[in-house]
């Protein structure tokens, strides 16, 4: 399952509206088959690891990050089908579709088929792997990722302006990773003036991977990208999983403020700033006791000599 | 030697200007006697050991962080006496005393006694522990901690001043426990107005410990504390070890502009604040390029839901 989840992370941020599914076939303790949903959608993931199986998908065991789909399109027939048809023994499921056309209904299909199912392996991984694909379902608009980077002190910039750069090159290439693991990225008009040309995943091999670009602006958009007038109207994002939040400080205190930010991702170089631009402005905080209990620390790793560190907006007990 | 490191770090803050040594003795593979320099530099970490070992001393190994001093003194004999008449067979030493009255003379003492001697034996992490003590001589003022605590975003109050409390009861007492490991601790005077009561040392059995106090301020000065009119003035301390800035914005932006901190302490809190006041002011940059290759990580950790991170200045390469 481990090997499933992390195909289907690979697939993150280009397969929006569908989940990012990861699936590897087993038999007699060997991989006979492996995919992920493609860029798109479709196939998905298990059509693929099925194909490369061949013959060998029959009496095998299927393990796969998400639940089989159970309803046909005109785009591919139903997942279960292709799983009965091919023979296969065993299918081992991370968590449920949380989509009402399979919920439930593609483990009974393959049961019914006489097909042991197991669910629920690795089930917090498995979702934390397709986090945007259930955030979009279950809340109806994408998760949000909101990006950071600053000195130790929480600046952006000089008070001249300068900000190249404050964090180094290892940081800014791992910001070229999440750009191609999100489905759009979100900035404001300063920072579409100041770093338009920049807004692309200049990584080798992922530079076909950038996402669609949405500008945050009260005024004119811009050809070719959409347009926010306000965060809310993220809950209009029918085909985006996975929002980046690029910047600048305007859209990143905006998201904050209406509590439209799952995730930030701060990323701090060994540097002291002092007197300059802050990371953020207002962020709708009139007291402190309301800042509490909303964020959780997740992880934290060096990106050469700089930091990253990873918050997740916790919104467990009514927080 | 590293339970010698251990006894001596315990003792930081309480032997200025004498350096905080750590000594273990062992005999046939038992200890037979431990110490650390006491309260006000005197007795000797050695002298301790010594008395508590008693006859066992005789032929017996010992493990101390720094060469035994060799100079008499009004205030008692010189350790390399001390070890000589006790008839011990070897001396494990962490690294040199820099004090000229000692350096070398202490080895070259107990070798003229045929005392077999070691010197360097985790010479970095000796060295480390009395890091206060190094500094004063090396540079002719303590080693200059400086605490900041603010929230992810580098805010220490909301617009509204508000600064109670961003990080929580963990934070909070490990203060308390680097205050303990002070031999003095300054604020500005906006911070003296605010907190001068709560600048003490509140932990059960370290009530005493508290250190001298001392107020950065170009105005007057406050009955019973050290007053410096600038941060140059710590060269004056000479009989202080570890100075610890507690802040505030000012004091801290002080210190850091005339490049007289030695180490950061950072403890974050898991909150955005945003708009608000921010930990630090000017600090004489004028260039982003002068921000960099100054600090250098050191360690992180979770205290409760907060953060401490330990950076240190990096005076090598000419930075």
């Amino acid at each position: 399952m481990r090997a499933a989840i992390a195909l289907g992370e690979q697939a993150q941020g280009r397969t929006a509206p569908n989940p990012n599914v990861g699936c590897v076939i087993v038999k007699q303790g060997r991989v006979v088959g492996k995919g992920a949903t493609q860029p798109g959608g479709r196939p998905h993931a298990e059509a693929v690891a099925l194909k490369e199986a061949g013959d060998a998908a029959a009496g095998a065991t299927v393990y796969v990050t998400l639940e089989p789909c159970a309803h046909e399109s005109t785009r591919g027939p139903a997942c279960t089908d292709l799983l009965i048809a091919a023979g296969v023994d065993r299918v081992v499921i991370g968590t449920r579709d949380p989509d009402t056309r399979t919920k439930g209904k593609g483990i009974a299909r393959l049961q019914d088929a006489g097909i042991e199912v197991e669910v629920g392996r690795l089930r917090d991984a498995a979702a934390a792997s397709m986090a945007g694909f259930f955030t979009r379902l279950e809340r109806g608009r994408p998760l949000v990722t909101l990006k950071l980077a600053m000195s130790l002190d929480g600046k952006i910039a000089l008070p001249s302006g300068e900000s190249k750069w404050i964090t180094g090159e290892d940081a800014r290439r791992h910001v070229h990773e999440i750009r191609a693991r999100s489905d759009m990225i979100l900035v404001g008009r300063g920072t579409y003036a100041a770093d338009a040309p920049r807004l692309d995943v200049r990584l080798p091999g992922l530079e076909d991977y950038s996402p669609r670009k949405a500008l945050l602006t009260s005024g004119e958009g811009i050809e070719g990208w959409a347009r926010l007038a306000s965060p809310e109207d993220v809950y209009g994002l029918a085909d985006v999983n996975d929002l980046l939040v690029e910047g600048g400080s305007g859209a990143a205190s905006a998201f904050l403020a209406a509590d439209l930010v799952d995730r930030l991702l701060i990323y701090r170089a060994p540097i002291l700033i002092g007197e300059g631009k802050s990371s953020l402005g207002y962020i709708g905080l009139t007291a402190l006791a309301d800042a509490h209990r909303r964020w959780r620390f997740v992880s934290a790793e060096m990106l050469g000599i700089d930091r990253l560190e990873v918050y997740e907006r916790d919104r467990t007990e009514g927080s």
